[in-house]
């Protein structure tokens, strides 16, 4: 606390407002920027609040108990990503649970080619979906405030607290089904190395695999690609390399598509001879012919984990260096459905 | 800017980190008040931040540019008001809006049982629904930044620039539509004095009524009531004492529902002997038996509006004196249905 301060707090609007004999009103806007008055005016409220030390008195309390009672989230691009259920889902978990806690949430513009000259003036930020090539969300995951990824982190990002879907048991329960059914070779096409969620999606197949003593078959897609032509055309000459493949496995509603499309032009029939299903539930699963297999990604309860957490580290209430080491799940319910119910075993024969 | 500080700039904290002797991160956490280290190297840093005259750069940043890159979105009850698609989709449409505009939303905590002690840092507030009890949304209409209201404004707030849906032209084609039907005495339920929404329903059929050379049965509602046997409670002795109301038009689906259920106990056939009719849209309207006429509220549209007109104030690029008087209205969809279609004037012979 310097000289110029009073005793008892930092110095007031209404200070500065008499010293530079405009009403506070005029105070605020000239300070702020704003509202209609003469540069003269506007100049010597600036140079008067100079003088005395006057900080604005939001900064100033902020300063003060250093708690911005706000947390962001994040997500690579949110815009677009708020015609998805799952993101409305998540955002809206996320923001009940953080006003329970008496947090506003900052929905962070993720617009990367606009550099940002501020950083967020936030207590803890939630990344969804973290994405490696992804430079804001690397930017925010280097702040020195709490941060909680929401899905897993790929190894090129700072590694951090992470909530996310169960998908080891749920993936795990759509294999064994498809296996009773008779399928020994699954194609697993899902986010490259860029997703944490699709390196566990790799490692989770793999390693069933490695118990039945098969291999899979391994795509790499791009996180977030909404195109089932582009799937289609990146699968059918995997599938024509691999004809003993019985069960594809796509990461979303839109990989699966794109390989139903493959499969049907290969003259093979998805859920008959072929098994297809979900890592991630869409509406339009259950409407295909056949309906799909899927896992539920909880979005909603993800984005009250996600927040719980965080708050728990801004509170202290978490050991922050143990919990970047710990993964907290949330169950993902399996919706088997007929695309995972035709028995090759009988087709062999 | 005091002699304290670099011809350059603001101190930088690799400055205060240099001259406290420890890393940038210690420092960092030191002045958030976070991080394991000694009382005495968290006062070591602090003095020398405050010697230097530091502060942290975002808020420096902030203040340089008077711009926080933010706007506010307030809900009397937004955590609730999740749940409801209106409040979903306008958020969305008010999120996207932002983001083109590279502005962060800040989705404001709106449990008035806490008191804020601090003021939210946002270049200005969207108010949606705003409700004239509603004492956090009075405050933050009262801050000196730019203030959108997504509703019309009850007459005990501060006035602003509004964007609504146009109330006038759907509610009056639902009038006209039900009057070619035979409907001469409508009774409307909708919000309080409370509610600009309810305040300018009233007036509308008033209006509408008085051309006519009728008068409306008038109630009152609360916004946001979501029972369906409080309406039917509040509903029934008005009914009885009106049997000539041959129109019921009802402010939410829950309005009408209660009111359906009102009119069926006294022995009324909804659709047929008596018109019904929603001043906002929900899918289970369109369910009842028989469906139910409602003004589609545009939300997402309205996200949109209020946004623009936010950034268009806070830019300078409308006049806010002129914008304070003023009301952009969105269209509103109609949907006639049966509930609309009984013919009144062939009953009456």
């Amino acid at each position: 606390m310097t000289s110029r301060r009073r005793a008892t707090g930092p110095v007031t609007l209404k200070q500065v407002a008499a010293a530079a004999g405009v009403s506070v009103a005029t105070a605020s806007h000239a300070l702020a920027g704003r509202g209609r008055m003469t540069d003269t005016t506007r100049a010597r409220v600036q140079e008067t609040a100079d003088e005395l030390g006057y900080v604005a008195n939001s900064l100033a309390r902020g300063l003060r108990t250093g708690r911005a009672q706000a947390i962001g989230i994040h997500h690579q691009s949110s815009a677009a990503a708020l015609a998805t259920p799952y993101f409305r889902d998540f955002l809206a978990g996320a923001i009940e649970t953080a006003h329970r806690h008496d947090l506003d949430v900052v929905v962070l513009s993720s617009d990367a080619s606009q550099p940002r000259a501020t950083t967020p003036r936030v207590d803890g930020v939630v990344v969804v979906d973290p994405i490696g090539d992804d430079l804001r969300a690397r930017e925010l995951m280097e702040m020195p405030v709490p941060v909680v990824a929401g899905e897993h982190v790929p190894p090129q990002m700072s590694q951090c607290a992470v909530v996310a879907a169960d998908h080891e048991t749920a993936v795990r329960a759509v294999l064994d089904a498809a296996a009773a059914h008779g399928a020994r070779r699954p194609l697993l096409a899902a986010p490259d190395a860029h997703s944490g969620w699709g390196i566990l999606l790799r490692d989770i197949v793999a390693r069933w695999c490695a118990e039945q003593g098969t291999t899979p078959v391994l795509v790499g897609t791009t996180f977030g690609d909404r195109s089932v032509a582009r799937h289609r055309t990146l699968l059918e000459p995997v599938l024509a390399a691999h004809p003993d493949v019985d069960l594809v496995l796509g990461a979303s509603s839109f990989v699966v598509r794109g390989a139903m499309e493959a499969l049907r032009a290969a003259g093979r029939v998805p859920g008959s001879d072929v098994l297809v299903a979900a890592c991630a539930d869409e509406t339009a699963l259950a409407a295909e012919d056949p309906p799909v297999t899927a896992v539920e990604l909880p979005a909603h309860a993800l984005g009250v984990a996600c927040v719980e957490r965080l708050v728990a580290l801004v509170e202290g209430d978490e050991d922050p260096v143990i919990a970047a080491r710990t993964v907290r799940t949330v169950p993902a319910p399996v919706h088997l459905r007929a695309s995972t119910a035709g028995d090759l075993l009988a087709r062999r024969g």
